[in-house]
């Protein structure tokens, strides 16, 4: 099944051996992209699901995900599963070769909704216990095992773009989900077990507790003054200027006012949109350059790579879309070529960042990097 | 100055070089109580103050404090700061031998107010940038580099509790503190740079944002139920009995139902308090033997030192003190003997947990340690 997305792309859908789907999203115009590859791996159990539970202290969903334990962790490269099938190695992906795919991921987090199934109504440590809904994807950004996101071509990253607006789209258009969030992290300082360049898409059946905080805060100010917050926020970094490290005509990036991290840079598109299902295709067409700029801009400051995680806020699906707005967040905990930032007891216990380092010292380091 | 405490204890007050204080917290029957030692180092310009910057997305106030940026890293064991004073070195302790000392942080993240300090109303991102308040303390907890909290003897523990609620109660004092918070970090693995047994007491001049959701959390509870949270939670911990893993007359430890970390153990007084200051002193001698019982089975799960944050939540100082109550949280990134649990994208883009252990499962284990 193929079906053609904006920007010349084109997404085949396949099924996987165990009935999960892998999509392959291809420049139209390149020969390569009939995708008929058929997954020959021995049919196994579909996944488990997990459940919910209600900490009650603070009402934050636990996602407890009992049946995941024995996942891939740092498998050998001749074994990285998500490498395209060889003759010998049979992988997720059953192509020889690949642009950019997504699949559902083999032992999610979150998955399909039981019949019947709703989140239960707050109460306290009295809270029923639903099942663990929502769906998890895998983004491989491409069939190179040694590369990153900042390595790859302007087209090739347009593709990445492609599929986390298609994600969007049509994840938005389930059942149960909430919120959708596309997120990478890479270096095995923050825990990735897979070094081949991908990432993920979490949709949550619940508000998840960082953006339901930023819907509230976004609503009061918008009642007190009749701005969206965003708006003031992207205003105030491009008025301040010295902390702009990257810009385009449609996207700036910039150290927050406020950053947590030694290295943390905000990409928020110019005019405000939601999430990637509302981009326009001129802003779609403007994120490759500025994302390989400012990753780019993050390995330069110690010439190395950077462990980082980057996350793509965007508003929930069917609330607050007007008071949100999408914007990618990169976080470094590298805060001098051999030291870390740890989230010790101030940041863990309660939640209260302290920053060794001034943003405004960080996006000068970021802005002086020679690309 | 010496000062009697309850329980015994005696603390005595010397200035420090730079005219910070130490406090040597000693049982009134040890003949080595008599504190005189001088602290002999050269006097260093004290440490400058930073400020407070407003995170306008959530509404989370970020110390910033780029003065701090060139503490101690890991020092050889012969430079530890904080054993004991020798003729070779002098450290941050005068005294040739100590019992428990606390003694104001050489780098805090937070200082004292300069004249006319006020916390500013939220404004979004034209909220104005205060100093950056609060009191920043270090509690050794022996003089044996070559230990930690759980090896220590029940009457040394005693004087650390000793020591927690007497900071409590002075810190409470103090103007512009909200909320005070002692934690303890332990192990490389949670970024710990002194291995010396020791925690810190962080006063914050604003609440911190999951003391700020607990509050909100237990008010509606309150509002909705009567009762105050905290005693629900317990009594559930109670009634369920299967994740309860220590236990005395006068407190209770259990792995908490909805825990976010693999192994997760939380210590609350089985009658509440809202925190050290009202402790009474039979909670307080009941305190060091399931204090080194629960650290005890952590070790022993598999029989290595885990690494741990363990974070004492205490009410604020003049604010929801009958809502919230006194409790330890201790929590351990380890998973297996070599894997970590790592906050990824959901954990640390959007707060939301994954916890791939059910709780009940690290109960069972930390029940079957064999003490």
């Amino acid at each position: 099944m193929s079906e053609s997305l904006p920007g010349g792309v084109v997404r085949t859908d396949m099924a996987m051996n165990d009935g999960r789907t892998i999509r392959y999203y291809d420049k139209v115009d390149k020969g390569s992209a009939a995708r008929i590859a058929v997954d020959k791996r021995p049919v196994e159990a579909p996944a488990g699901i997990g459940e919910l539970r209600l900490d009650p202290l603070v009402n934050e969903w636990i996602a407890v995900a009992s049946h995941r334990q024995h996942r891939s962790f740092l498998p050998p490269k001749e074994l990285c599963p998500i490498c395209p099938t060889t003759s010998d190695v049979l992988t997720e992906i059953p192509d020889s070769a690949f642009s950019v795919v997504v699949f559902d991921n083999k032992n999610p987090s979150l998955n399909a909704a039981p019949a019947g199934w709703v989140l239960p109504e707050l109460n306290g440590p009295a809270t029923t216990t639903p099942a663990g809904v929502g769906k998890c994807e895998v983004v491989v950004f491409t069939d190179k095992h040694d590369s990153s996101l900042k390595e790859l071509s302007e087209d090739q990253i347009a593709l990445v773009v492609a599929a986390w607006r298609d994600r969007t789209k049509e994840i938005s258009k389930l059942p149960n989900i909430v919120q959708i969030f596309p997120f990478e992290n890479r270096g095995v300082e923050v825990g990735v077990t897979i070094p081949h360049p991908h990432g993920q898409i979490y949709a949550y059946s619940y508000l998840t507790p960082r953006t339901e905080r930023m819907l509230a805060v976004a609503q009061a100010h918008k009642t007190k003054t009749g701005r969206v917050l965003m708006d003031d926020i992207v205003s105030r970094e491009i008025n301040d200027k010295v902390r702009i490290v990257a810009e385009n005509a449609h996207w700036v990036a910039y150290v927050p006012f406020a950053s947590r991290y030694p290295y943390e840079i905000h990409v928020a598109p110019k005019k405000r949109v939601p999430d990637f299902a509302e981009l326009n295709d001129e802003q779609a067409a403007a994120l490759p350059s500025i994302t390989k700029e400012v990753l780019s801009r993050l390995d330069g400051v110690y010439g190395i790579p950077m462990p980082y995680m980057a996350s793509w806020h965007q508003a929930p699906v069917a609330l607050g879309r007007d008071l949100l707005g999408l914007h990618l967040q990169i976080t470094s905990v590298r805060r001098t070529p051999d030291k870390l930032k740890y989230l010790a007891g101030s940041e863990s216990g309660v939640g209260a960042f302290v920053m060794d380092m001034a943003p405004e010292q960080s996006a000068e380091q970021l802005k002086a990097v020679k690309l």
